[in-house]
């Protein structure tokens, strides 16, 4: 806990000082373009990654980077997307799994939360993942298998990101752009899934262009 | 009730003599190819419009042909598609809504089903239709919003059906087609949602080709 | 697939002339007499079984022809119960079971959905009947037992078809007959539950004579 | 997004490289001691605040910090706490609001997210602070409210913290101490929750002291 005081007093001395102007500025208001949905693991600071100056990402973290889908139960992520297409009108949403992802190996062995019914029961959002690789991934070695979970988990709750009322209404309308993610701690790489080709390239950021997964649909009164 | 009783007088003097050993034969096991989900009403009757014998079609009907999302409370539905793939093994899943459809009709206007509380939570599953066409449709006529909201509730129960753990790991093999139909009550006409252009388009029954909604995803440890 | 393609062009160019102006009739809207609760098992064909027209059954299928009990979480099937007693204003309700059932096998051997765990939490809803036949049927060769859980099944189905409020009401009303049936496919005939005697008797469809499970209960504040 | 993929250049190119060891040996593994709740707003980025290196907190940030108390339906706030104490093993939970909140602006004029289901439906984890204030802050300017409901809504969610069983089990050994703080955008100032005064007060971090809001229980058994 003294790390935090100290590293606050730094941010005070240091950091604040020079961003005061941007700070004030930002007291009365948020626009950012984009909502950021990834894992609560602390070596995941989508701030960091990405550069990104305060006011530029609304960020949602819990564990595994899921989205549980729309239905009778309300969930804090589905609150917090409604909010943010709504509200903030944000362009962009990303999910973003990483590696070495607690949850995902959780997924992969349900033995590693036994006793705690609160997280396996949270996993079961997962389950659409977990399948995926059980019934296509015989003979692949257990940390490929957990490489294959971490992507399958992203394309599966993008699919759960899908049946969310806001997001269908803005990805009809064409307001809207989705993308699924998985960093890699390590190298500092990211694998981007790329919906036309239905798998995962790598991110060159050099090369100005960007795969995602947002969905040719459109409004069906259009197309019929 | 005396018409059933003299309907099965019939079926049994005039129809199962001919099929006698179609029935016997069926009266060990079922094969079906397709899993053939759609709604209650009494005009829509998946076996006559497609000229299906006994056991061609394994038929889920219910109020608005809704398939919930996966969740922590198991529906029907997802008990059934479960069944269909894994112990029938169906290549196909079809989720076929139609015109005058009176679940539709209730989404458009709750009013129709105040007082009714299971119907109206149950229709909750048909939000995401519902915003969709709300958020996109202004200056349409009531008659075309309601086309367009029985066509986008096939969509996003298409999105929902993607949910399924199940539905998901066949998709991925390669081994399951899913299809999201309109069937006119009136003109015997079935639209086609094709999800490579993003639209409906009418059935072509000589035309030979058939588009559907299968994703191109296939097993994301192939792709990357 | 392709059968059924070629089903509906038969149906359009055959079937549908001849009953266009029914259709017609039919395409702006439905009062079927009747809800039909069967299950989703492609032998069952409840139209042809009974020889009904367009809009005669309204029809809802599921695995094991089951109706939930009136809970917390609202199902399908009692949401479809509550639109067609409200909406609809049904006089029938019959709940009709199958031979050789495949939910009704699952039932008996749990074994044989394992790895299913919607359709063993959905098959729940038949453990009132799993129950009856495990304590009080030692001595009955397995396929005996298999029937006897099928009729056990469309009673307990009854029972739970009676804690739905609207059903309750009507029947207190004395404006809806419940029916609990079990249709044989190897042979064409139907078993009926009669509620007075307690058991099943065969269906005589020459005879002119129905029993049914509809209770004598009548609205207790009358006395009667 | 631009921006987003050329802050990812900049990263792997400027800040990267100068902890690829760090993030190497962070590769298998993460030893976080803060479970860090907060706000998903874009201005509060609590590893910048805090000056924290990759590793050091686990952030679980949803709109308004929010924590539903333990109940039937489970939450991904009460999945990663669970995580957090169980496999994480954190010695702190930290709940953090801020000002100018929009959950916090929503939650004292409900009008702002009229047509927000899932928003307004999320927010009532809220309404115990906006009762407290409701009923005790006649007179008060509108800003001096929000203040105050911010305040009080850390309070009230570090009441249903102490609602989840792992948490009331650490707390009971004496191995987990909670915090409840609000950050001020503007002024980059905190206001700590002192339990044992029962209110806020600025937090100095040059004094080397933090008050908390743990309790001073102890496990009953002992008879302290």
């Amino acid at each position: 806990m003294q790390r935090l005081i100290d590293g606050f007093r730094y941010f005070r001395q240091e950091v604040f000082p020079e961003q005061r102007e941007l700070f004030k500025q930002l007291a009365s208001g948020q626009s950012p373009s984009t909502l950021f949905i990834t894992c609560a693991d602390s070596r995941v600071m989508p701030e960091m990654i990405f550069n990104a100056q305060p006011g530029e990402l609304f960020v949602y973290r819990n564990i595994g980077n899921i989205v549980p889908p729309y239905a009778q139960h309300v969930s804090g992520v589905v609150a917090a997307i409604e909010y943010a297409v709504r509200v903030l009108q944000v362009r962009h949403i990303v999910i973003c799994g990483h590696s070495d992802c607690g949850a995902m190996k959780a997924l992969q062995k349900p033995a590693l939360v036994k006793d705690m019914p609160s997280v396996a029961a949270w996993l079961k959002h997962g389950d659409v993942a977990r399948y995926v690789v059980e019934h296509n991934s015989h003979g692949l070695p257990e940390d490929e298998k957990l490489a294959c979970l971490t992507r399958e988990n992203v394309v599966g709750q993008l699919e759960h990101l899908r049946t969310l009322p806001v997001v269908a209404a803005a990805l009809a309308r064409g307001i809207l752009n989705i993308h699924g993610w998985v960093y890699d701690i390590a190298h500092a790489e990211i694998d981007v899934f790329d919906a036309e080709q239905g798998c995962f390239v790598k991110l060159d950021p050099g090369s100005g262009k960007l795969p995602d997964a947002t969905p040719h649909l459109r409004f069906a009164a259009t197309g019929s």
